[in-house]
């Protein structure tokens, strides 16, 4: 069971939590991106889908006969990103990230099977990126893989400064509907022919 | 909780048999086709996986230290198909279904949403297609969820003869690696230019 993983609560509680109350608190970048994405497949815009939280299963209780109870499982650490689909024929595929700091972006919250994902995914020709949320300013930002992984190769450093972040990123405005309409960035980066 | 199911017994020991003797038994279908993945994946042909089981977790047990343990939660529905990913630029989303029958294909074993999903997945430029598998003759066919959709709303047949599914399938041989070469089908597929 060497990929069992602990989530922080605060994942296991987003995981738990089916309905939530958004009144009188902000959302998180998972939620806004979730109505985003719903958002997305009711206007027919594009078909973009979180995957469902990987879990081992241990145990089920088949007595009852209305539902099969599981009774013992665990979470698994995910071997992909969070989300993919498809959109005007393009294969996207990304991952979003919250940030507490307020000047750069830790590396560390990129796991290391994340960032393979991610270049096995440009090099089939789909679009990769992440989603980063400055939890502080509350500003959001996508930023293609491809850029990531050219920082990380050309320097020594443990995180992505902000700074760098504003020039090579999109920010991406919270708006009532769509929440985070990041498919305007990708609109840009398909013009730009630029995500691989 | 209106969206969770009873899965059947042997889909159940299918998600929870994590390491599977295939000694002295004939493999799913669902499990010629993660070995087939994982071989694309291997040889950097194709990143295509398999979603997790959607899993509602209403309990988690945070005592022991070593790995937060689920210990009350239910099978939901899935709301898009098993399978999704690229190849070559192109998005492909599909399903794997076995069947028991010799001279027909129920539809029933499509669900409505499923059906919704591929339509969805063609609107949007993606590569749609069923896997079926007649495990009496052990034959697998992929076939086109354009193809379906077409046969069904010109007929009021509640399943796809094998004779129609022979015609207008692709048959998958079953080879020692990768086991089941679906991406070969997917390759004449686009060619003919014949996926939407």
């Amino acid at each position: 069971m060497s990929n069992l993983i602990n989530y922080p609560n605060r994942k296991v509680k987003n995981i738990i939590a089916k309905k939530t109350s958004f009144a009188n608190r902000g959302m998180t970048l998972e939620e806004d991106i979730n109505l985003t994405n719903e958002y997305y497949i009711s206007q027919n815009k594009a078909l973009i889908y979180k995957k469902p939280t990987p879990v081992q299963i241990v145990n089920v209780d088949f007595k009852k006969r209305s539902s099969a109870r599981i009774t013992e499982a665990y979470f698994k650490t995910p071997s992909t990103t969070d989300y993919n689909g498809v959109y005007q024929g393009f294969y996207l595929d990304f991952d979003v990230k919250e940030c507490s700091l307020i000047s750069s972006f830790p590396i560390r919250q990129i796991h290391k099977h994340q960032i393979d994902h991610l270049k096995a995914v440009m090099a089939h020709g789909g679009i990769a990126f992440l989603i980063i949320r400055f939890t502080k300013t509350n500003e959001s930002y996508l930023l293609l893989a491809k850029d990531i992984l050219n920082y990380l190769s050309s320097s020594e450093t443990k995180s992505l400064p902000k700074k760098w972040i504003e020039e090579k990123g999109y920010l991406l405005k919270i708006n009532f509907n769509p929440r985070l309409d990041y498919l305007k960035a990708v609109d840009l980066i398909i013009q730009e022919n630029n995500y691989a």
